[in-house]
C-alpha cells in the first residue's frame, strides 16, 4: 500500500503544480495538453509512457489528435486509492517535457 | 468533406468488425482492448500511431495500464462527424495488429 497524501501534503505538493486540477472525488490529478499535431502529442506520450513504465506508475490518459489529457491517482493509495507522492512526481517530470 | 456511411453500407461494414460496437449517438463505432500489461498496451498504441498517422486518420483512445479503449468517427463526414470508410479501414487493420 502507498501512502495516500494528507490534505497540507496534497496543498503543498499542488502549489508546485499550478497547471494541474485537483478532483476531489476521485482524489486525483489531472491537465490537458495541447500540441501542434498528432505527431508531437504522441512524442510526449511517448516520453511519459518510457518514464511512467520505469517508474512503474502510469497515468489514465485520453488522446484525440493534437490533445492529451491526462489524470492521476495511485490505485493502491488508501481504501479506494487516492493521490500519493508518486502523482507528484510523475506530474513533476511531465512537466519538465514540455 | 467526407461520405458519411448510409445504413446499409453501414451494417454491411460492421458485420465484418463483429468486436467493435456502434454508438448510434456519436455515429461512430468503439471497442476496448486489454493486453498483458502497460508495455504491450503502448506497443499496439504505437502500432495503431504509426498507421493512423500514415493514413491521416486518428483514433479517439482512452488508455490506463494494460486497457486501451478506441474510438472511430470522422471528424468530417457529414453535418456533425460521423462513420466513414476512413473509420471501418482504421478499425479493419486495428484488427491485423491484434
Amino acid at each position: 500500500m502507498v501512502a495516500q497524501l494528507n490534505q497540507s501534503e496534497r496543498e503543498a505538493a499542488l502549489a508546485q503544480l499550478p497547471d494541474w486540477e485537483y478532483d476531489e472525488k476521485r482524489d486525483a490529478i489531472s491537465r490537458s495538453f495541447r500540441f501542434a499535431d498528432f505527431t508531437q502529442a504522441y512524442a510526449f506520450m511517448s516520453r511519459v509512457a518510457l518514464h511512467a513504465e520505469k517508474a512503474d506508475h502510469h497515468p489514465e490518459w485520453f488522446n484525440v489528435y493534437n490533445r492529451v489529457d491526462i489524470t492521476l491517482t495511485t490505485h493502491d493509495a488508501g481504501e479506494n486509492g487516492g493521490l500519493s507522492q508518486r502523482d507528484i512526481d510523475l506530474a513533476t517530470t511531465i512537466e519538465t517535457f514540455l
